[in-house]
């Protein structure tokens, strides 16, 4: 991007994202003074949490999201949600049942996945849409349901039928916190961002919150984020561009390889700041897209850190290979290789799994030529081990929580990036040990 | 097969066969005379294992196997090895340089790879083949080469010059023991296994041993194995079988969905039982196709049940996929699921990780047929749970150290068979914890 069209308003991020992932080109820090309205949360929005009692901890378990009344007319949305053909209840109800076009509201409970539960599932999926549209006074098909939590249970219908009406009576302004903690399951911390842009000289909000790929005790890994803005954007670049952020954020991290049946994430935009409906193809759309793709990197990157008992955080680069295709099926296979992630966690500066992971990926390699380094130290050059204090020096690196490994396999000009986790005794504690 | 092709001699088949698999169709257990020559080795091979110091431990770590001079003049041999890009040396040096129609002899060594060690690597493995042939007085590339141990380090070629021809000296009949020990690696116990079928009234007999799939210290998961069979067959038809026993066997097991840079499986017949020589589409082929599969077999559940830190031996059934190959990917993704797995350590009867595995498999499902049990204990069917006292009863088939799962998919008569081990905090300490 020329420094023209970059816009004149400073652009705030919050302190929490440069925390997670530094700043994007071009976007400067400022720190939002105390209490100043409007800065953590996009206007026209409303927000709810509470405690249904479907987690055995009694922690809050459902929450609802709306639009303000005032802004349900002009709702631009998107939904990615789980490739697996075993998909919960709610999602099948969302992409069969909800219009995008007119998504006003999302509700969403922990505790209780709706998955593997048949026709009375789907049954309670269109239940808990209807009771919320008729409480807020909108029409069934404008609202999205969201669930994750234990499999193979029917939702306990009689606690959420009396649940939904003081939610949407609770629904206020100012915080997705409640949200945020709502959605947690094996979280250990609550995954939020927001950053500021500016679009025909108006400032807007993204605010976001998900919850982690750690397996729901006792039973699934599932991943859910809810994102809103009250920036105008026109509905089909936001398909567009909330399908490219989220390939490129929530898609290229891997905690155990498991794609769970109910992973859900949503963009809805209201237009409440005002702007312009940002366009395809114009610099407004090159700095949302930049603004949101840093929304989902930052709570992408969060998930990963809260991965269940993850100890290391890594990024995996893949440069140098004969295509982008080629490079993340290189690095998804280091990032999900069982050998790779215990050596991760042991500090075992083990380049020759890594190696042996990229060899069984299927990308084209010439043993010759590949390169392999920790952080900045080189472990491997055409192929072979480098020699010297290396082992020492990686061993070093594999100390740190955070490191990153690159493979070049110079062959080309495709490259990829994942971000994983380690996995250690604790995981294994986690998912073997809940329910004995 | 029909009682009239089955041959009048008993087929003897090794106690320790039955104690894994049971014995084949039409098989009678004969227990072999105490010291009755040439009932637990063919004839006309010739064996020994030596130290050499390659394992820290000072375990045996390397062994020869030759066809007795006499009988090298009509050897057929068949080869499988690992699909991994980053193949090792030996295998490189196999694929590319050993003549699969005068194969006549095996060297191996435990403890180092050869692997990502570039063209040092290449010229020792070529070196070691050559010295073997030229001690035994054979051409060079009659000698296979396989290597599993540490990877990204050069042999210690010294060792291996002073330790060959002893090697070869101490070569003789009677035993595959020697081989099977100095093949191990974290393996816990040697794999072996041995059968005796019939051809043209004559006997021959099949034996075999196997290292286990559980990664060498400090680096790789590698199978090896050795068959070898006094049987005489066309060698055409040899290697078809073998491909076939080997896709039915050491294809259909995963510890940790790893493979390794150096797997490698080798059949020699040297034809010295004196039989005709058994031609594809007769009924003693089908006899010696299902006598080398159940030896092939025998030795990959011998190292699923040898997976490191392995507390279950799992069978995971997947029937009435639309497609055989459905039924392979969804078995698989069971099978490899670290969710599911872990579930397995806790013995816990959790059928949603199993249904959301199959979910991603990229099999085709229909939610609504699925049914899953344990054992014999249904769990789920139609697609929910069957509810009343299955968990209890399914958690309690979890608590055997064996058992299965069967998924029916309903969908068509697609089938197939995998066997794998769960992943337990043993698992995370061996491969963790080696080096730090």
């Amino acid at each position: 991007m020329s420094e023209s069209t970059r816009p004149e308003h400073p652009i705030v991020v919050s302190p929490l994202a440069t925390r997670f992932f530094g700043l994007p080109e071009g976007v400067s820090l400022v720190e939002p003074a105390e209490g100043s309205p409007g800065v953590t949360f996009p206007k026209g929005f409303l927000a709810s949490g509470t405690v249904v009692g479907l987690k055995q901890s009694g922690r809050p378990d459902m929450g609802v999201i709306t639009v303000a009344p005032e802004w349900r007319g002009g709702v631009a949305s998107g939904i990615v949600s789980t490739t697996n053909a075993f998909a919960a209840a709610p999602v099948i109800v969302t992409r069969e049942e909800t219009d995008t076009d007119r998504l006003v509201a999302v509700d969403i409970n922990s505790g209780n996945a709706n998955a593997c539960t048949g026709g009375q599932g789907m049954t309670d999926a269109r239940e808990t849409a209807r009771l919320v549209a008729s409480v807020a006074g909108i029409p069934e098909d404008s609202v999205l349901v969201a669930s994750t939590g234990v499999i193979g249970k029917p939702l306990p219908m009689e606690r959420i039928r009396i649940a939904i009406p003081g939610l949407v009576d609770g629904l206020s302004d100012g915080s997705l916190d409640d949200i945020a903690r709502a959605i947690m399951t094996t979280d250990t911390f609550p995954k939020t961002e927001t950053v500021h842009g500016e679009a025909g000289g108006t400032c807007y909000t993204i605010a976001g919150v998900a919850k982690g790929a750690g397996m729901i005790m006792p039973n699934m890994a599932t991943m859910l984020s809810f994102i809103i803005t009250d920036a105008s954007v026109e509905s089909g670049f936001l398909r567009q561009v909330f399908r490219r952020a989220a390939d490129s954020s929530f898609n290229i991290i891997s905690i155990d390889g498991d794609t769970s049946t109910n992973d859900t994430a949503i963009l809805m935009a209201n237009g409440a700041a005002g702007n312009p409906a940002i366009q395809a193809g114009t610099p407004e759309a090159e700095r949302f897209e930049e603004l949101l793709r840093h929304v989902l990197l930052s709570l992408a990157r969060q998930i990963v850190r809260d991965g269940e008992g993850a100890t290391k955080f890594v990024e995996i680069r893949v440069v140098g290979a004969q295509t982008d295709a080629d490079a993340r099926s290189a690095a998804m296979a280091i990032a999900n290789s069982l050998l790779v992630k215990t050596a991760f966690f042991g500090q075992d500066a083990n380049w020759g799994r890594i190696l042996a992971a990229v060899g069984y990926s299927g990308a084209q390699i010439d043993q010759d030529r590949v390169a392999l380094s920790f952080d900045d130290i080189p472990m491997v050059r055409d192929g072979v081990f480098v020699g010297g204090d290396s082992e020492e020096r990686g061993t070093e690196v594999l100390r740190k929580k955070e490191f990153s490994v690159t493979v070049d396999l110079r062959l080309g000009a495709g490259n990829a990036t994942v971000y994983t986790s380690d996995i250690s005794h604790e995981y294994v504690s986690i998912n073997a040990d809940y329910r004995t």
